[in-house]
């Protein structure tokens, strides 16, 4: 095989087999194949696309390309959750122990990453004495014991998914949506999940502007899923503003304490709600959504959820006085309210300038070597649809030494007051299946 | 500047500037942009393709990307061409002392190539003594004393161009008409052409298979000259079978004797004139083609074409005996006859696979580091139209030790024979000149 045939091979539209793919992707990961060899695939990918089967011998290639976690040794079908990003995100840290409190094990690999926020694990760490640092043995007991864990990213898994990434963020063949969906499932199969459930954002904060692409990202993640035996589900979620109110690390800690404690805003309630249910049927502990939303809600309602929480945060090193006694997070130093400057209805929270300016408070990492500030972020006051008076505060900031007026200046931006009522927009707005 | 942002920038279909063209070609010349990311950009082009004024750019950025060749000291227009490949092709053998004859100054600059058979010096150091180690003080005296000189190709000229391309032959982005067209007219360019006179085949043996790409092509490097102020005129030729009948080289040299005599064949002979009419009309030695082409065939009748090829071979160290006594010329040791099997009309020669029979035999060169036997080669008897009786011979071929039986296969493979008359195909199918 000759690298340079397969190249002309996609460029003209062809279709790669499996056996192709794989030599690609073990020559790239080798390094017998170059960067600038794959960097022009990728860009052929960019424009021809991948077929279903081509899309599907590339995830499993790029899992094949490292070491694959083994959750042999939990009982259970392993459901693992992945959302493609957003602003404000604190899914994970509400899913992980509500779903766990009703009998899916949750045996969760998180990572720090960049952004506008740190990662989940940045996030968990803003609780005094937390740490993955466990090994996988324990992990695995751990999960076992409480049902629920959370360990970091292994450097050796995927490798090619990794090197390949890098590759395309400097190629400009970031774009391409069979690239994104295979990346996302190599990353998840790789990880030891049976079954997963996909959370995907459309909307200004998220990567997939356009629904119609969130749709297309979807559908061809759930269909790779189906092809290589893990059931899939897609639930396409709204980002056209941030989720919850929270914007900052420890911030939505207090926030996901809140939630799990029943008091949490209504838009992250709900989408947790929707994508636990589906969760629960997938790992088998309701036999419909239905049923598995009201455990669900009873596990929030009852505090067994909370509990779940709590003890999970014991397992792994953390003071879980946190939970009860909230002001002992990481605070910031000046809390300011930012008021509106005119009265009418919240029309607009463009979610990606929020990020920003909690980036600019320091709450997310630019670089992998940036420090992140667990403290500061912005807490909205209201959300769209929401009315509003002149003078009445639009959303608060917690800073501390930098960004403050930066940050202010840049919500002004992001939020847009109208005269006129405005209908919020709908939270959940699409889901995805494998056919029957 | 960003260099993703730019590859984003023609990826999705936007124009490059003068600035980023040039921002590009340096880098990458330089080493700060990496192979990854150019590769990536060519294949994006490959998509895209480039505006007039994007090829016209990147034409001149790789010519700047190195030394250029001043021809200033020798006067008059200093008229280029070039052929853009094919099997058999002898036209600057004959075009050089041609044109020289009637007074158009010819500074060649030649290579060794890889392909069929030798590149044009190859094929002249088959005249024994000959040579292109001169000084470019003592070559640019010799255009001016004689009229004529050739020189071996500067690795100081367009190191972008050949960058570029060596990275496009591996990474899939070879047949991009812009790429091929700036990659051309930037090696003209800054080997000091005025003008350009193109001739570029079309048909089986020819890079550009297909007429309507042969035009595309034409078109592109014509409307890069007229951007860049070098008048451009490009002449489409046949290559459905080889040119002339000789593939090989010391053959070749034969052949351009003969053609310069006046005696050789009838196609290369009419190419010849349509080119050297077009080159000495951009040279200002004639008002328009027609003047142009009566002296030529003049200076063949005369003998003055070949006295001027004669004196161009001494002033380079050649045996000018040669031209006389063609037997002084490297011979093969065996001469086989491939006769035809049937009787009736030549309908086909594949120009290609005759190329590739000539390799074999050891007339050209795989990588650059081959030897190639200068004396081997294949000799049409017949070209498509010729009637011809079973066992009377189609081809001759001229061997050495190796190859003879593999090459009178292709040959067998190449040649069709038909039992109904066939039309022999059109040599000058097209012209693309400047708009006035």
């Amino acid at each position: 095989m000759r690298t340079v045939d397969l190249i002309t091979k996609k460029r003209d539209g062809g279709e790669l087999t499996e056996a192709e793919i794989r030599y690609l992707i073990q020559g790239y990961t080798d390094g017998s194949i170059p960067d600038y060899q794959m960097s022009a695939l990728a860009m052929a990918i960019f424009f021809r696309g991948m077929t279903p089967e081509e899309r599907a011998s590339l995830t499993m290639a790029m899992v094949d390309s490292g070491e694959t976690i083994d959750l042999g040794g939990i009982a259970g079908v392993k459901v693992d959750k992945h959302s493609t990003g957003g602003v404000g995100d604190t899914t994970t840290l509400v899913l992980a122990p509500l779903v766990a409190s009703v009998g899916v094990p949750v045996a969760k690999m998180s990572g720090r990453g960049l952004g506008h926020t740190g990662g989940t694990i940045d996030k968990l760490e803003s609780i005094p004495g937390f740490h993955v640092e466990i090994g996988s043995d324990e992990f695995i007991e751990l999960v076992n014991r409480n049902g629920l864990a959370v360990i970091g990213q292994s450097d050796r898994l995927t490798p090619a998914d990794k090197k390949l990434y890098g590759l395309r963020d400097v190629t400009g063949t970031v774009n391409s949506i069979p690239l994104i969906a295979s990346s996302i499932m190599s990353k998840k199969i790789a990880s030891g999940a049976d079954a997963i459930v996909l959370d995907v954002k459309t909307g200004d904060g998220a990567f997939m502007k356009e629904m119609s692409e969130a749709e297309e990202l979807a559908a061809c993640m759930v269909d790779i899923g189906s092809r290589v035996g893990r059931k899939t589900v897609a639930v396409l979620s709204d980002m056209s503003q941030p989720l919850g109110n929270a914007i900052g690390n420890a911030l939505e800690v207090k926030e996901a304490i809140d939630t799990l404690r029943g008091r949490g805003p209504a838009d992250l309630t709900e989408l947790c709600l929707t994508l636990g249910s589906h969760m629960a049927v997938l790992a088998g502990v309701a036999t419909d959504r239905e049923e598995a939303r009201v455990m669900l809600e009873r596990a929030i309602e009852s505090g067994e959820a909370l509990e779940k929480f709590k003890a999970f945060l014991t397992a792994q090193g953390g003071d879980a006085s946190v939970v009860d006694e909230p002001e002992r997070l990481p605070a910031a130093k000046r809390l300011i309210e930012v008021p509106a400057r005119e009265s009418g209805y919240v029309a607009a929270i463009a979610a990606e300038r929020m990020g920003l300016a909690a980036m600019l408070l320091g709450a997310g990492r630019a670089t992998k070597e940036s420090r992140i500030d667990l403290a500061v972020g912005i807490v909205l006051r209201k959300k769209i649809g929401d009315p509003v008076q002149a003078g009445e505060p639009l959303a608060t900031v917690h800073a501390n030494e930098i960004g403050a007026e930066e940050a202010i200046a840049r919500i002004y931006e992001a939020i847009t007051v109208r005269p006129e009522p405005v209908r919020p927009p709908a939270l959940v707005v699409g889901e995805v299946h494998a056919d029957a």
